[in-house]
């Protein structure tokens, strides 16, 4: 793991890091901030963070503001990058929405993404592992919350793997990319047409299919974000909710939209909801 | 004056705005931050925030978590960019610290410069006039505040006219320019080689000049600022503010650098002091 760049934030460190990935088979960028606490060698709940389409693994550290709070609660950050880099799969860097910037969080398994396309299994164990080995990160004490397409990838895998991920939050998540454009257009290239594979990537399915997270899933979700009807729909994601007897605090914002001027408005209740789970 | 797109952030309004620039021939875009109470038509202070070499007029609002201590204090912002756009200057895209991205808050006088290189001016009156003829300001409770280059711009320009700028502070500011390379470099191709023409625009040398300003300066400097020995020295304007008379609150931040982490620290406080000053 070769260090990047450190620096002091809010009383703690936030570095960014590089390593090799075994199960992205390139290398990957990532950021963590350590808080006060954990700079002394005390070992401190995670939350990671999944950002949007066209990000990378600075970008909501930087622009969300999330920091201030994760040091305030003494939580660590971990954030991935939103795609591979450099997979050099033809077309890759074509389109905002598909390829470079929007790996999904899943694992593609159609040719030619299914070499280097495995951000589901980077995120679920790999970048884990790895962090919590090197940094005094509590593996018991994890959360994942994420925006968009990354509020996806926190729904998906706190709902998969709700044991390890304890709390979850997401602002503006695609939450039936199975139904809508963005996620039609990804699983389609990613996981192939057929689309009962595509379940295992889709909260709403989840839900649908039985999977609950023991604790209250945190939704921010602004109405006048340009993307709302088409490719949020957040109400298809309460009903299979309210039917699977899943906890939800999903809050409509009037007024806002889908930037990180949203997300900075918000993400200090969302920090307070990982912490009240996390330290609890 | 065309809007480029307003959004919601923190209650207020964040907007970002483009209009046809008489003082640098040029169109120019910029920021504004409305608190609350300004959306229902209350006049509010308001604090011009000057952003660092490279960096543009969206830079600082979304990376320095300023508008959340803005909403809270009820302040509005006035972002403008860092220099012209477009001037089409020979090798003025060629270096960061010269030409675009680059501009210094400061007018001009050698070709082929002196044509649009005139955010000294812009910065001075016409972006004032224009954003409190179109918003709710109080022009008589405005403050400027700046990082690196936009720290030398915040100095000059409240040291220039105190009664104009009723608060000031800065981030890692370059506080004589007129004698480290960054300052050296600009200068002598802004303002030519007479060296008497620069002191004008040295915030040093204004206050050496006997100019002060009637309430307390804030600054912080990270002391793990990679810039701090040969660019900063702040310890040359902690000298010339003690023989002059000028409050000065320099704040000496073990471990930080020169970046926006660093201001995300902090920035609360600056607020704090702004809204100290303006709102008394």
């Amino acid at each position: 793991m070769e260090t990047l760049s450190e620096t002091y934030c809010c009383g703690g460190r936030l570095g960014f890091y590089r390593h090799a990935s075994s199960v992205l088979g390139l290398e990957a960028a990532f950021g963590v901030f350590l808080p006060e606490a954990a700079l002394s060698g005390t070992s401190v709940p995670v939350v990671h963070i999944l950002a949007g389409l066209t990000c990378n693994h600075e970008t909501f550290l930087i622009k969300s503001n999330i920091v201030r709070f994760a040091a305030q609660h003494g939580i660590a950050l971990v954030a991935p990058d939103t795609s591979p880099r450099g997979a050099d799969v033809p077309g890759e860097d074509d389109a905002y929405d598909l390829g470079t910037g929007a790996g999904f969080y899943l694992d593609a398994t159609r040719p030619p993404w299914a070499a280097h396309y495995r951000m589901g299994s980077y995120i679920a164990s790999e970048l884990p592992s790895l962090t919590e080995g090197v940094f005094p990160l509590n593996g018991a004490r994890r959360g994942i919350m994420g925006h968009s397409m990354g509020g996806h990838g926190a729904l998906v895998h706190a709902l998969g793997a709700p044991g390890f991920w304890k709390s979850v939050s997401a602002f503006a998540p695609i939450v039936h990319p199975a139904a809508v454009p963005w996620g039609e257009k990804a699983f389609g290239a990613y996981l192939g047409e057929d689309r009962w594979a595509w379940d295992a990537w889709d909260a709403t399915a989840l839900l649908r299919s039985g999977r609950t997270h023991p604790e209250t899933i945190l939704i921010d979700q602004g109405l006048a974000d340009q993307f709302l009807a088409r490719e949020l729909q957040p109400e298809v994601f309460e009903d299979a909710a309210r039917i699977a007897g899943q906890e939800l605090n999903l809050r409509r914002q009037a007024h806002y939209d889908h930037s990180y001027w949203f997300i900075q408005t918000f993400i200090e209740d969302h920090m307070a909801h990982h912490a009240l789970i996390l330290k609890s």
